[in-house]
């Protein structure tokens, strides 16, 4: 298992260019002689156990894109395509999964049910590897679908999940407002798009102070803030671009619908005009309340390597898992695999993970699918 | 002069109201003998003393209105109307040009031209009494218009004006911006009419920092913000009162139509409606060069109690004689009346005047009327 | 039950001066034979009803106060004192508390345990009377404490309650900015408190949209901005009042802490001053999530009137039951008492309750009773 | 003289690198035999023709660099430097001056005084050539000062100065806004930059709307507003870049007092930290009244190519012939250039002169030196 992670993380890809990485996975399931279909909804590799007794189809997803970040880490196993990185685990996904197929191929004749190996490219880049896998129909025979990701701040031997909403919607803007320039000497000649700017960005301060239910969980955050190249020129045009992240699914057209309506006021104010391009990324991962308990259940009772199994609020991140739980029932989960005391965070040049958490998810992952046999 | 102020001081009465002051003044002609118009535009009082020798006809200027102000110096001459007070120097102007009027009697058969002695009501209180004195007739055979204001801040023995424009114009409005009420715990159930009103009164800030030429002279005033009624309610209104002031009249209408843009966008950025109600007041006073560089002259050559006279930077405050000097030629000055080192500013409880300024003030007057009967 | 409300509905008395009511109170357990405390914690009366069988001592606890808000309903048992009105339903709280005191002496002989019954004066305003009663030692030797609200937004036959944080902290807060004020032409020798005002709310917004986790509960309200009295006159002072909501009790702190920041910051950038006075107000009330469970689980199946047992996010209102929760297990919840389709909120002058909500309050409160005696 | 135009046009050079252009000149000089020095406080040229008659010393100045813009004209004589360009019109200056020196050689013998011609080099780029030269001690001996200023704005035959101020002060100020970057889901984790600094500029508009007196002339302008990359990470830093033009002299410090107490205040409201710069640039350009005066006489009588000369308000650029005029005696004017209807502004890549603009302002030049000979 640690092996296979390795070899991905030398050779990562990024999204929706993982050819290679899909290639091996598709070969490593030929070995195995177990049958697998290629190409779905993209570079999705889907391979397909059937057990030799009855039971349910269950399908394990594990994603395995990079990121395009350049590799900081001092290790052997450092990436060795330049500014490609697989700074958010997906390489221990499916080393997991591989090997965990790997196993039950072995176990293939007392095997109940059907397991579905679910490789999904394309997980860091909205629109996502997940919505065209469904598209493609790759689960609709499924019964459920159970997901882990390998979670760099959480301690290993602990696993975390909810009953509910899990991870946020998220969501990206662009916004350009367009004044008009001309010389910083003769402001009453233009519109100045930074002026302009700055009144945006403090009043859309109040769609989470005042326009969102204080119960409900938003986030609208501006990243980029581009005006201007000359210190005494008015600046015609402002970019702010920026994410939403929410966790109530109604939230997202009513943030919409305030920032449109902000925007626009603002602009009449100052007679600007403007473009808002609102990109609608992955919705809140919510996970179905039983499947999410028999995680809970099997990670207290069958998993030794887990000393805890907790409820914990939602993840702010989000996740094209989203997608799946929105078709079919199961549960995603977090399995802690924090390296350090101190660990870097996902999606940092020296992210790294704790390999033994991979032999505990991909216990999680199988003791989910047997409890998931035996309930009515 | 003295005698006749302080009468007046102690009966003073409130704009569009003076009408007991009218009839003082109009019984003071009939006694001198000269004939006078009563309820000129309202409650002005025009008396007119046609010199034996021809000439030109100049009005000068006095109004006799006061405030509603409480007087609260401590002289024998205290206003005895409680609440009333002439706090800004009215008193004054009015006894200058009687007593003006008593010696230019005595010496009508050496009089060249026709001299207007033009007391007027209303200045402190717009629309004014400038106006419907002017709209009457009452000053269309006029030739020329000379006013002055004492002016307690110069001190005694200096003459300030100015060749253009020498007072602002002075607007007020009022807008209520109308949100939606209710608990202070549910924001998004409401409209905040406080929060809205903040980001207005910010982005009011912008008329003169962004639309108005740097180089031309304007003031947006919120004076007045109310909202709200209890701590824990949140606000479905606001107003929120103040005042504009300007120095190029072409700025009235341009900052007119720059509040409405900027209050119809914030309420459009906010779902909120409103109601803004502009009072236009005096316009900015321009003096007339001609007339101002006469006065000049003739203050700085006959008026051997004047050790100075000067032109000023435009004073923020406003006048009606603005009117007058739309309609004719003619200028405005200020005559030194300080009384203390640090003396109350005009409309101050404590306000008054040092009375060596009426002499000086009347005899600026006549000096000016007889230096235009010369001039070309 | 409904005689007993009515009458006390008629005479009303706010907060900290029901003296009245708290006689009347205190009577009806003198004419029971049932011992009672009075003047527990200022007019606090507490009646204690020993059962013959051996069990927990448990406190059922109503309010009696009423609130400052005139009666505008058009009803026989109107509120005959003037301006004063049981806008909250605490009459109802009283009378249900009554009458199950009648009924349970009688059956005194089987009654295991002893129930305290615990009338509180003073709910409405803060600090409140379960405060000074708990510190009076009146519920040291309680076992456990439980109390409903009668709702009037919730159906008749529904219950609400959650098994965590049930209700919010709220607080009160009055910032004074002492800027200078002057004449509004004059703005730059002023410094003017109506823009520092706005600017500081503005900033306010942040401490929801950036200061708080997005997965708390937090409000920041001002409910009442007054500064300046005339149009003309840049205002010196302006008063800022306002009310902060919140959930999590670690919010509180910070919250004080983000405010004293953003006005010390808003005024040093206007060379202003202030002061800040803040008013900690009821902590969030917390449920005992097996207390809880308990009230949901009789109200199920115990309860035929109650039809739904909910579990709901938070109330954004404040309640002083939270002291007691914070001394012992016990647990809050609504019991449905909607009159009209469309009611009228608790607080508004037509507010009123069906009568038919108190039986129901009371059986579930002797349930609770009971069922906690069964209890491990 | 059109030639002598149009070869430095083509072969431009920037600020303080003019150093083929200095020799040029300097060449010119000794072909005509007038002597002169050369690397006066950097690039400069003075060369000086002594007149065989008794009189004053007056130096008369043309600035010779140019701006790093690409020329987009298409003519003849367009800029053969790629990215370098005489946007400004100081090739005709250079060519206007050593005409002139050229004609006046001829009449050294009937000349009254000494002619400094005074070939300043970059004017362009703070903190300018003008200081250096004058430390140098070079104008020591100088009794005025005169310079004009091809004005592409201004029609062809139309002079513009004013008696006072008559250029703006210009200054360069950066600010760097030091808040804590983080992931754009957990605002409660950082100090959003680009909130920050929205709010900054937002306050920044208060200076001029209520710091600076209203008769007063102010430009606070921010150019550029740059913070953030991602749309999903909070920026740590913002980047504010702008300028501060003034006519009065006093407002510099205030200011830059000013901002730094809007700054200090809003990083304090937002625990950020800053860095403030702030590069004072040319200061106001004011004219001394007798020598504006003498050139607005002469330009009226004795020019017959001038057919108006206006006193103007000030502009809002600036000059660092600013600093000659707070040495010496004398004054700076606009010489009408203007070549289409709708003329290409200054610094535009399309900028372009009116060549009969050049003789013009040699005779203007030369007549305010002959003028100035004969004032008392």
């Amino acid at each position: 298992m640690v092996h296979i992670r390795r070899h991905l993380h030398q050779y990562p890809e990024v999204s929706f260019q993982e050819t290679k990485t899909a290639a091996f996975i598709a070969n490593y399931y030929n070995e195995l002689g177990i049958p697998c279909d290629t190409n779905v909804g993209g570079n999705g590799v889907i391979a397909t156990l059937k057990g030799k007794k009855a039971g349910k189809t269950i399908a394990l997803r594990a994603d395995f894109d990079a990121l395009p970040i350049q590799d900081e880490k001092d290790v052997p196993y450092k990436s060795k395509v330049d500014g490609v990185m697989h700074a958010c685990g997906h390489d221990g996904h499916t080393a997991t999964l591989l090997i965990l197929a790997k196993v039950m191929k072995e176990y293939q004749d007392q095997l109940p049910g059907t397991i579905v190996f679910l490789h999904q490219h394309a997980e860091e880049y909205a629109p996502g590897g997940a919505k065209p896998i469904i598209e493609s129909g790759a689960i609709d025979h499924v019964d459920a679908v159970f997901g882990t990701h390998l979670w760099a701040t959480t301690p290993v031997g602990v696993l975390q999940t909810s009953k509910q909403a899990f991870m946020a919607g998220t969501d990206r803007f662009e916004i350009i407002i367009q004044g008009k320039g001309g010389h910083g000497a003769y402001p009453h000649e233009t519109k100045d798009a930074i002026v302009i700017g700055s009144h945006l960005i403090t009043q859309l301060q109040q769609i989470v102070s005042r326009r969102v239910d204080p119960l409900d969980t938003a986030v609208v955050t501006v990243g980029v803030f581009e005006a201007g190249e000359a210190f005494n020129v008015i600046a015609d045009k402002a970019k702010i671009v920026g994410t939403v992240r929410y966790i109530n699914p109604e939230l997202q057209d009513k943030i919409i619908e305030d920032m449109k309506c902000i925007i626009n006021g603002v602009c009449i104010s100052s007679e600007a005009t403007y473009s808002f391009n609102y990109v609608k990324g992955y919705p809140p991962l919510i996970n179905h309340a039983k499947e999410a308990e028999l995680v809970l259940r099997i990670a207290e009772k069958d998993i030794e390597d887990i000393y805890k199994a907790e409820e914990i609020n939602p993840s702010m991140a989000g996740e094209d898992f989203a997608y799946y739980l929105m078709e079919k029932p199961g549960a995603f989960f977090f399995t802690g695999a924090q390296k350090h005391a101190d660990p870097y965070p996902h999606h940092h040049p020296k992210f790294d993970i704790d390999e033994r958490s991979m032999p505990i998810a991909a216990k999680t992952l199988i003791q989910a699918y047997f409890a998931y046999q035996e309930q009515e």
